[in-house]
């Protein structure tokens, strides 16, 4: 025991506490002060041991109260008390999204849930003294826009960038968000009203299904491979014989989580498919520039005649996360969705715009994430190797051309949530397959992320991962 | 004619071929480029010109189409056409803040019109060497997320930091949001349905009008006066007699645009007043730290016991425009507004979370700010000794304990929208009063900025536009 994270002895010991009663269920746990000054450990301790046992629904947050025992009921009852799933289910994923975020803070020492690159990919050291540099040369950067010249000289610049995706995207048709979760949250309530349908790959990404929540929309899960992307046959069955869909949001390259490329007749196909059903489509590329293959593969924006699709992309996982610069192109949505960002969030800070055009200007931009890039197609197969060699027969997975995500299918009855808690106890966390749809289709599968730099501890925590997996197979 | 900007010289040339009738109504203008390749200007001065033109009405612009010279009935027809106000009357400011925020971009020398202080009152080398140290020190920072002992300080140094504006603000109830346009337009979307009606100020700014537009929602306007802010006696009579009203949104210090600082009590009675309605307040404190006075004025939430309002503040205008830092703590509404932003955009950039962090915790912080306020207390005397010498006999302003607005009020006749029109050609600009409601009510009034450093220029800029309304009143 000396070994365990101190969150997880703390937690350990309330979880005996619980088992034996002396902790009675619904009664109010001690506050999170209080815990920290019992283990004499900071708040910060103190809370992660709670979080912890709430991920395991032993404890319940409420709001303000504070922490309870949960009921004995309640204990991991969600599962089967799901009603039976309908083509178009509202989507419903309460806070899987915040358990997650939740996670990266929690201090675990092996983080592959989230689909991030580790720190050290971003060239920290050149940024800074780019900064300094750019903000010393204009200091009118300080200010709340970016002055006219400067913006117009980075529309241009995006649009170049773009055109070496074969996107013709005008530079009066670029717009910058915060993130490309912005973007896409821009693009849906514009599109949308609550009580709608909005067609979803599925698997996909837990945070569209919480903005589709929050948004009070449904989601009409679409089959999606990692072979070839969201299946066009189920889209066209369902645009044809289901409830009306309002719009189609789609990751053509590097699907997350399984990491599809979408063929290219595909995307041609798709848009009219599209065309043919009056869809929108929103198109999140923001993994495209994470390509292993030598070239941003053309997104469907490529071939969008008519300015259905409204393009995403952004700089976070290519050039510097704490930027948060994400941008659209909307297409004949466009004028609206810039006045939508006004009256949202007005404008992306300048300063960071700024920096942003004086990296692409001189180059620098192709530089850095062509080796961010190659880093993470080294990073690709080591993970996939491992995974392959510790995981139980009948595992399976797709190496993916770019991006950041392993989805890793693992054999009949392995159970990926009970993975996870076993995984934690040795701080090493990942994605469940669970969190992926609001139907409980993905519970044997796990996503990966190998944006963490290959090492001798990262090694042997997959070769633990997959000794659990084999474990928990073998005991049932 | 030589000393006139070329955009105004093209426009000038432009409007006296429209006035011919060269150009007839309606018909398609030449493109940008044409135009721009015609003068031998660049594409930004020729559409500086058509923008200016737009302003004036003499164009239209139709997306993706150009420019057409606008039919005779079009101009100024506007005001004449527009129905008898009621008292809850569907906000329709159409794009005055895009036509605003174009100003900005335009070649315009004076800008008096927007509600941001001058780059040069900003520490951009201090902060381009902060942030160059930062990063290098802590290159973690460049990642997706602040790590969590650094956002734990940080919440703890923005509770403290409040604790000296008299608010107990928890520091698990703290949340950044790009600007504080992002924590305003986060806490309607939760407040309010789509048809909702929300109790504004009038005047009241303009991008809150356009928020709310975009919102779907209905502003009641609620008088406020430059003496006290918010008229409570009216806001009664309107929720006792009105129709049901779901939240209010209120600048309780240094209002936009009037300056007014609610007094002590009247904030007592407002929280009263709202409790016994049930309604919940967003407190929009953005301009709270820019005052003149010794301290920032207790905010509406500092009496807040019951969790009713939602506070919004920034560090945009007292720190840095360029890092767009907002932030909000929501009462009993907070762990919502967490999720909605989280579904929204996620988080705000780390790196500049991490710099600001870094000049809380060196007290850096408090001396810009205050340098930052003493500067615009003098600028503040400055402007408004030079408008009171320059303008018409019946002026009136109220010289403001804060902020960054001065709030004039001219003699009845004085057309301030058509005052704009005259001293963009003096390249001045400056808010008319008629952006600020709904309703024709304030077109006697302007807004201008005494975030400019004053100057020789800026004082005969003001004697000129003091000179414009002088002519104007003479000349009816």
């Amino acid at each position: 025991m000396e070994d365990l994270p101190r969150y997880l002895a703390i937690a350990r010991q309330l979880e005996s506490r619980l088992d034996s009663g002396e902790l009675a269920p619904g009664s109010r746990l001690p506050s999170v002060r209080q815990l920290a000054a019992e283990h004499d450990v900071n708040t910060l301790t103190a809370l992660a041991a709670y979080r912890y046992l709430e991920e395991r629904q032993r404890v319940v947050a409420r709001p303000r109260a504070g922490f309870f025992a949960a009921l004995p009921g309640a204990v991991a009852s969600g599962q089967a008390e799901r009603p039976m799933p309908s083509v178009a289910t509202l989507v419903d994923v309460e806070s899987r999204m915040s358990n997650l975020i939740r996670l990266s803070a929690a201090p675990i020492r092996q983080q592959l849930h989230m689909a991030e690159a580790h720190d050290s990919l971003y060239p920290a050291q050149e940024l800074a003294r780019r900064m300094q540099q750019v903000l010393t040369r204009q200091p009118e950067l300080i200010g709340a826009h970016l002055p006219m010249a400067r913006q117009a000289l980075l529309h241009r610049q995006i649009s170049q960038l773009a055109a070496g995706w074969q996107l013709d995207i005008p530079h009066d048709r670029i717009l910058f968000t915060g993130g490309i979760t912005e973007a896409i949250s821009l693009s849906l309530r514009l599109l949308t009203r609550p009580g709608d349908t909005v067609a979803v790959e599925t698997p996909v990404y837990f945070g569209l299904l919480q903005t589709l929540q929050m948004l009070g929309l449904k989601a009409l899960e679409v089959p999606c491979t990692p072979d070839a992307g969201l299946s066009l046959e189920a889209l066209e069955f369902a645009l044809r014989h289901g409830a009306p869909v309002k719009c189609l949001v789609t990751v053509t390259n590097f699907q997350n989580p399984t990491g599809a490329l979408m063929p290219e007749d595909n995307k041609k196909r798709l848009l009219q498919l599209a065309r043919r059903h009056g869809l929108p489509i929103i198109e999140d590329d923001v993994f495209g520039e994470l390509h292993f293959s030598g070239s941003h593969p053309p997104p469907l924006k490529a071939w969008d005649r008519d300015g259905d699709v409204i393009y995403c992309s952004s700089f976070t996982k290519s050039f510097a996360p704490a930027f948060r610069l994400g941008w659209l192109s909307g297409g004949r949505h466009h004028a609206e969705l810039a006045r939508l960002r006004e009256s949202s969030s007005l404008v992306s800070p300048a300063l960071l715009l700024g920096v942003l055009s004086d990296v692409l200007g001189s180059g620098d931009y192709t530089r850095i994430s062509q080796r961010i890039r190659q880093q993470l197609a080294r990073q690709c197969d080591q993970l996939a190797d491992a995974v392959l060699a510790a995981f139980p027969r009948g595992t399976r997975l797709r190496r993916p051309l770019g991006g950041l995500l392993l989805w890793v299918e693992g054999p009949d009855g392995l159970d990926s949530h009970r993975l996870l808690q076993a995984a934690l106890a040795h701080s090493i966390s990942f994605a469940p397959g669970l969190l992926f749809s609001a139907e409980p289709r993905f519970g044997h599968c796990l996503r990966l992320n190998f944006g963490q730099p290959w090492s001798s501890t990262l090694a042997e925590d997959v070769a633990t991962l997959g000794a659990l997996a084999r474990a928990q197979l073998q005991g049932q």
